[in-house]
């Protein structure tokens, strides 16, 4: 077995340092903390013989050709992090990346591989993500190119100060012929890994998302001098619907969902809530489980509300559809992890990866490692060097075995 | 049948005025206000034929004597509001007595009566309540004269501006053997008479009140990444609760119960809740019944948490026993209302009241009068110049038969 694991981790470590003042990580696109951690990756990339290039929407690129195609498989995660997050989002699947190529920089391959390290996956900065993946599949929309970050700089303008030039961006797009995939590795974010103690996983899909804001409307009561049988109580009525939510995602396969967010009206304690607010958030990795299970809350919703009298009202504000991972790509990753003794346990991916992006330039794979607690976007990511480790040995074994 | 109720709602109006600026009423004890609705009440009892005079607590009493005996039948309500509340609650049984005593000012009747007007029953301007009726009863506490309101006065200052003197509030405890009764006169502030097409009704008791603050800790995790068995969500949770206080309410007979307040930490879209803060309130004319409800409540909420691997706590931080009414004086006053041709319901009083502290000095009853749609505390609080009339009809009829 190799050990990587150790540079991966010293290299994860160093690279943290570009962050913003205060806890955890806080490194945004196009800022001095991005610019100092292109240093470091060039610098990387360059050692693991790769040839660095920077493109126009602010992902640093390392290619090394192939010996008998110029077609490419493509590797890597984004740079940048939530306002004091971790060491590992994002960053873990670039410098493990690169880390591999270096290991493996001697070694022909008869494909060509890129690294690509992508400026902005979280969306903090600016209200709009996932830029980089977005240009090369031709899905870059140019009307984001106008949004302001909080101190009134538009994207535009970020980009020309680190040296880019926004007009190019639309012509980074490729040619789905040319590419053979994108594999991305990125820590669980969650804590199935750890609960079936395996330390790598292969995703199935990155699940597709439905947000619902719902308002319930009674009638605000004296809780002393109103029966229980003359109240509308819109609380009373909010708990049924969040044990609804709750049982349904239970019972239904690939489907999570969570009343995550809930605000009372008047709030007192001695007062019947008259209102109440609330977000139902569902997801699914196959898209019509997650909307029949969205229009069967709205009609529960309806009927729970008829039943006690109440009003209630319900919009779906967001909507984003399931990305299928899976294919050959994904079996030749679980047949990695099986040479090395591993058994890689399939799961879904709930939240969203530059992988989402990149389907529609290309088939996807993704490799999630165990992470401790399944805490992510908090100082307190953790993985050990053991399993970025394996990790890598996987990945290597998968770039010797890929054709 | 006499027609009382327009003079009683003419008054109700002027006096209404004495109200810091803003939409309702607004009346605090020992401010200007105050001093003004006084100055009215005086003018109004002396005009009834009563011997005005102010108690160190700040309650304004008007007396007449009996015929036959010095033992004293007390009517009366508070004069205060809370902020922005209605025209009625409390000094509609002030008036309302008054006007009846003017009509009764020529009549002679054997026992003596006094019409008392609470200074404070609200507890607004400072963190108690009840000093009026707790003096006469012995109960008062000297304690609360330390207190301050938000501007720094102590209670006693506040009386002493007022013209009182603290020191002498205990010596304001009467004699038991010498009150024959109190009779409160208060809107429902609730929907039971509306809902029962009652102008009046009697009160069985004011009932026990107790609070829980509970606090339910799961574990906050990523809604998208968390699969449903391996969470620990403190607002499903939570659900189970509230659905098992209204039901537990419902099905039991003379409990009330609500959960009024409820927080989530973190209250996001995408999050699964990790903490919830909530409390619950129970109200029962029967002492014994909102006790076992509460212990009910708490062992509930530990299999809950156990079922669910959550931690709960639950502090019970107040607790009120219940006051009987009925008795005689409710007899008499279901009599007076038949003699007008009267149904007179019984019910629940689910508020506090003056008569909750003078029932350590004497026996109490209580007439509730209908409101509009339950409303009280605000501004919208409304009754009619009939239900005020037919109010006053029962209550001369009462003091008539009375002996």
């Amino acid at each position: 077995m190799l050990n990587l694991g150790e540079e991966i981790m010293q290299r994860l470590d160093v690279i943290a340092g570009y962050s913003k003042a205060g806890p955890g990580v806080s490194r945004f696109p196009f800022t001095a903390e991005h610019e100092g951690a292109l240093t470091l990756l060039r610098e990387w990339m360059t050692k693991a013989g790769l040839e660095v290039s920077l493109d126009d929407s602010g992902t640093l690129i390392g290619r090394r050709e192939g010996s008998e195609t110029s077609r490419t498989l493509l590797l890597g995660s984004h740079q940048d992090s939530v306002p004091q997050g971790g060491k590992y989002d994002g960053i873990f699947g670039i410098v493990l990346s690169i880390t591999c190529l270096e290991y493996l920089k001697h070694q022909q391959l008869p494909y060509a591989i890129e690294v690509l390290a992508f400026a902005d996956e979280e969306g903090v900065r600016f209200p709009t993500a996932l830029m980089g993946p977005r240009a090369l599949a031709g899905t870059f929309d140019p009307d984001v190119l106008g949004m302001q970050d909080k101190d009134g700089v538009t994207l535009t303008d970020a980009l020309q100060n680190f040296g880019l030039e926004a007009e190019n961006i639309v012509a980074l797009k490729r040619n789905s012929d040319d590419i053979l995939g994108f594999i991305e590795t990125h820590i669980e974010q969650g804590p199935v890994l750890e609960s079936k103690g395996a330390p790598v996983g292969i995703v199935t899909a990155i699940c597709g998302i439905e947000r619902w804001m719902v308002k319930i409307t009674g009638r605000a009561a004296h809780a002393g001098t109103t029966p229980m049988d003359l109240r509308y109580d819109a609380l009373a009525a909010a708990a049924e619907l969040i044990s609804y939510v709750e049982n349904l995602c239970l019972e239904t396969e690939a489907l999570v969902g969570v009343v995550g967010w809930l605000n009372v009206v008047p709030n007192a304690v001695n007062a019947v809530p008259g209102e109440v607010d609330l977000s139902i958030e569902l997801r699914s990795s196959t898209d019509q489980v997650r909307v029949n299970a969205g229009l069967g809350l709205k009609a529960f919703l309806q009927q729970l509300a008829d039943r006690r009298g109440l009003t209630a009202s319900s919009e779906r504000t967001y909507s984003q559809s399931a990305v299928q991972c899976g294919g050959e790509l994904s079996d030749r990753l679980e047949e990695a992890a099986k040479a090395i003794g591993l058994k890689a346990p399939r799961l879904m991916s709930g939240a969203t990866h530059d992988a989402s992006a990149m389907s529609d330039l290309s088939r996807v794979a993704m490799l999630f490692v165990r992470c401790l607690n399944g805490v992510s976007h908090h100082g307190d990511e953790s993985i050990t060097s053991e399993d970025a480790g394996i990790a890598a040995d996987v990945l290597i074994r998968f770039l010797e075995g890929f054709e």
